[in-house]
């Protein structure tokens, strides 16, 4: 019964982008998919090392550190699945440069604790929200059914990991808090992906 | 037949750590084994993280990229079994400055390639040789029997990932380059140690 009252009453928080991905940045991910899949390895690469900052970055932080390192863990397991996706096409691993989505959002990080954490943490949610939204993406629309299936399942692991990053935000914060930077943040990253970038990449 | 020709003719390069470590550490890290284990839960997540900079740092390296993102996971993996030891004894997380270990061991790495990479293999694996050590010191003399476990446990994975991180370096430079190199980098990894660092860590 309490535990019935204590969810009636628990603040919700969502987590909704403020634009769809544009058919023109789908149109182009699939046109050269060999460049988008390279990409996606460095991606996955990127997000286990952003799991691993927040880590080092917060040692005494025991929700933060059992949260975060089977999170990188798994982040890991999926660059090596892509790896294994870039091998079996042919592609040769090269260095790519990123597109600037990631440094865009990262400079809207405050620099003062505890803001900073939760910005992080925010940051991080809503790249794994994007993510799921454009590998989603990816798993309706590439030709390969071999692709498509290891999309969708990539997808939805994309989706727990930005609702992992949410949990451990309202863990520490308060959830209107949470929901007013969670706003603003959203409607810069949509502002940052409103120019489709002329490279392809997974957050052009 | 050819395959026994090669393996007879195979040029071995051995690690062989120049110094012994000395009955004072064993002394030390059992005293303050608290603050030895959270330092240990450091050196995982190092370890993990300094795979994840060589993945970075060296993307088209396949050889390497498929080595080293399976070993960083395992890193993770200890770092949290030694969490779930720090928690089982009570021990607060918290941050706790380094030994000069790695940091004087990395001022040896020669800035250009391919050296640099050569140098930062052989570190790499000099670092875990010496924790196969220290932990299988740990694994032997450590009064409770189920850490006693558990570090043995740790000291055999260490030491697979010393001779990793040797194969590595095999693979990608002549025997004798990194035998000569090899011997060079034990005798400053010795000489780093010959003093016994004031607190208690894994390195000290």
């Amino acid at each position: 019964m309490t535990k019935l009252f204590c969810a009636f009453l628990e603040p919700v928080v969502t987590l909704q982008l403020a634009s769809p991905t544009s058919a023109a940045w789908i149109d182009q991910a699939i046109r050269h998919f060999d460049l988008v899949l390279l990409d996606h390895a460095n991606c996955e690469k990127k997000a286990a090392g952003n799991a691993l900052s927040l880590l080092f970055r917060y040692p005494a932080n025991g929700q933060l550190v059992e949260a975060l390192s089977p999170l990188a863990r798994e982040e890991l397991q999926h660059f090596e699945r892509v790896h294994r996706h870039l091998q079996r096409l042919g592609i040769l691993l090269r260095p790519l440069p990123a597109a600037p989505y990631a440094s865009r959002l990262n400079q809207h990080l405050r620099r003062h604790e505890p803001e900073h954490l939760l910005d992080a943490l925010l940051v991080a949610a809503i790249i794994e929200a994007r993510s799921h939204e454009r590998l989603g993406l990816l798993g309706i629309h590439l030709p390969d059914p071999e692709l498509r299936q290891f999309y969708l399942w990539l997808a939805a692991a994309e989706e727990r990991h930005w609702q992992l990053y949410l949990d451990l935000a309202l863990a520490q914060f308060p959830a209107d808090q949470v929901q007013e930077r969670l706003d603003t943040l959203l409607q810069v990253e949509a502002e940052i992906l409103s120019t489709l970038h002329p490279e392809p990449r997974v957050h052009s």
